[in-house]
């Protein structure tokens, strides 16, 4: 992989990029020029295809985080009058409960344990006790903990039942499959720092063609009306409002690669092997997953903290990232954790390093977690 | 000039940055780690001093482009039930218009020729008319034509009246004095991708303390509360949600070559010779400005275009861009025009050789604009 020297981020995004994309914000694009809109317009093109969607869906890009493409979604595809089901397990479905509170959304909130993954029996129960819901929020990868919900199962009961279909699919897309024709679904949200290894500051949402078509008017917002900026782009190529015209040129450099590489089947098996191999060595440290492994998604593992008085995040964080490496907190309110991401322009030779400096921080700060060790410590 | 061989963007952002703003972009950050929010904040300090609103103001940086951060102004800062005066001079100024009503805001259209500016005498009519109107949402520098209304004067009359202020001052943060200590105001909104010359994908509100304070609960959205954004930015140092990294780096970058430069002054010098210098030369080719020189703001020109019939646009455009310059469409309805930006990381040279490269696209064009050839041509 080529890279700057920059610490590398084992974060679900943003997330350490290739020097190729990044590269390709040496340049200032005009916002009304045609080799600007020709970049837009390939790049939703590229992202239909890279869910199947080719006739059926199109792809809106938001500029901000991909929380402004979720609210925009959320805002766009569920009428004032309907009413939104939020399976939830975990930081992420929580934010999609919030953004349904602020829009004044009808919601119902769907308890799942953060270690589990939603069940279809569990929507399909809500639903039957529910009729009036209109829309089922699913986020597919749950960073939260690291959870993959399981979207053909849900896509299938959705479309059984004649519910619409919004998926957060922030942090799987392009590395876990997902297929509109096969896994139908209204709207789904991602955005570009995170599996395609852009960098971050753009949302997009692929929506079903006659479902954006009904959006009109439904927006609270101007800046996120989803079906304004689609019926802008149509008309006249350029962006409503001022794009960010280099994350976008990165995201082409980005998605360029992701093709090169064999596109979602190879992104995915490296992202596996990189799980592999952290969870391998993690393990040899003494380190516990917080998920099962077959709910586990290899997107962002969730591990127990160390349970030693000598222990707190920040001293850990700061050890590892004097080697080189960038871990991310926990997010679970009831268990002490950290977590480390396995996505980005990475490979397994550095979750072979990240486990190296995870344990020598360990041992600068007098904590030894193998099995024995534990005793002798305690 | 430091830059690379991009073309040199004429147009009011995004714009042409310099090579070192460019190159901030070539490292990737992690939004939870200690230096990266050490740049955010230490850019929210920098954007309240250019101000001069140290004590009395914040920063509130807001994902997403200008437009956003306008909206987000308007929603937060004005209450459900306030009602908004909009002195309308132009396309931004419509814009806010629209803003108002996809929000739901009580809003006032306060017509002005569209190259006249704002005056206070028509808005204190306008004000006196209506009581009920809470706030005035006045844009600086119009850039649909070109138009500097005039902010000390609309400011003054704001505080004296007891009107909130909220300023879309987009295109003329950095490059026109504003001064929160003469010039009160509620909001004031700006962007990474003009005067300051960074790169688009972010917007800024700076915000009167005591106003924000009150701003809890008005957000229409989750994504655009800045109430929210600045809480949780002051708890924790981060931002609620991703933020684009490698633009707010750029910015970083960017505010250095501000400060360095010399800070407004300097910089409103700069672009002031930089419209003088194309002016000038605009008019050896026989072109006009549509605006009288006493209300244009140095910031972008609009020009009359050639009334001539083999006079196109597009051929115009690709003609100029050929040589290296991509100009800007007009934006008035009425009159055919062009528009030329005098901001940006360019210089005086740059437009001596804009207007080189125009005179020879008329040329090409078989157009001649010059007292005398204009009858030969007739």
């Amino acid at each position: 992989m080529i890279r700057g020297n920059d610490p590398i981020l084992l974060t679900p995004g943003p997330l350490t990029t290739s020097l190729a994309t990044k590269q390709a914000m040496l340049r200032d694009w005009g916002s009304w020029d045609a080799t600007f809109n020709a970049i837009t317009g390939s790049l939703c093109e590229d992202l239909v295809r890279i869910v199947h969607g080719e006739g059926t869906h199109v792809c809106v890009p938001m500029q901000g985080s991909g929380t402004f493409a979720v609210e925009a979604a959320i805002a766009n595809v569920v009428p004032r009058e309907g009413k939104v089901l939020v399976p939830q397990n975990g930081a992420y479905c929580q934010r999609i409960l919030k953004i349904c509170k602020v829009l004044g959304r009808e919601h119902v909130e769907l308890p799942v344990p953060e270690d589990q993954p939603a069940t279809p029996a569990a929507i399909e129960a809500a639903l039957a006790r529910d009729p009036s819901i209109t829309h089922v929020a699913q986020v597919h990868c749950e960073t939260g903990a690291g959870v993959l919900n399981p979207l053909p199962e849900i896509a299938a009961l959705c479309a059984r039942l004649g519910k619409g279909l919004i998926v957060d699919a922030m942090s799987s897309f392009g590395a876990i499959p997902i297929d509109a024709r096969t896994m139908p679904f209204d709207a789904l949200v991602a955005a570009t720092g995170k599996c395609i290894e852009g960098v971050p500051g753009m949302g997009f949402v692929l929506m079903r063609k006659t479902v954006l078509e009904g959006c009109q008017g439904n927006s609270h917002s101007l800046a996120l009306d989803l079906y304004d900026q689609y019926s802008y782009m149509q008309k006249t190529t350029q962006w409503r409002f001022t794009p960010p015209t280099h994350v976008v040129a990165a995201f082409r450099a980005a998605l360029d690669q992701f093709l090169e590489e064999g596109g979602q089947p190879v992104r995915g098996a490296r992202y596996r092997r990189n799980y592999e191999t952290l969870v391998r060595g993690m393990a040899e440290l003494g380190f516990r997953p917080f998920l099962s492994p077959d709910v586990q998604a290899p997107i962002i593992v969730t591990f127990h903290a160390p349970a030693d008085a000598r222990y707190d995040f920040r001293t850990f964080y700061e050890k590892v990232r004097a080697r080189g490496y960038i871990l991310y907190p926990g997010k679970l309110t009831r268990v002490e954790t950290f977590r480390v991401g396995c996505i980005g322009a990475i490979d397994d030779n550095e979750m072979r390093n990240v486990v190296t400096a995870i344990g020598e921080a360990l041992r600068e700060m007098g904590i030894d977690m193998r099995p024995g060790a534990l005793v002798r410590a305690a």
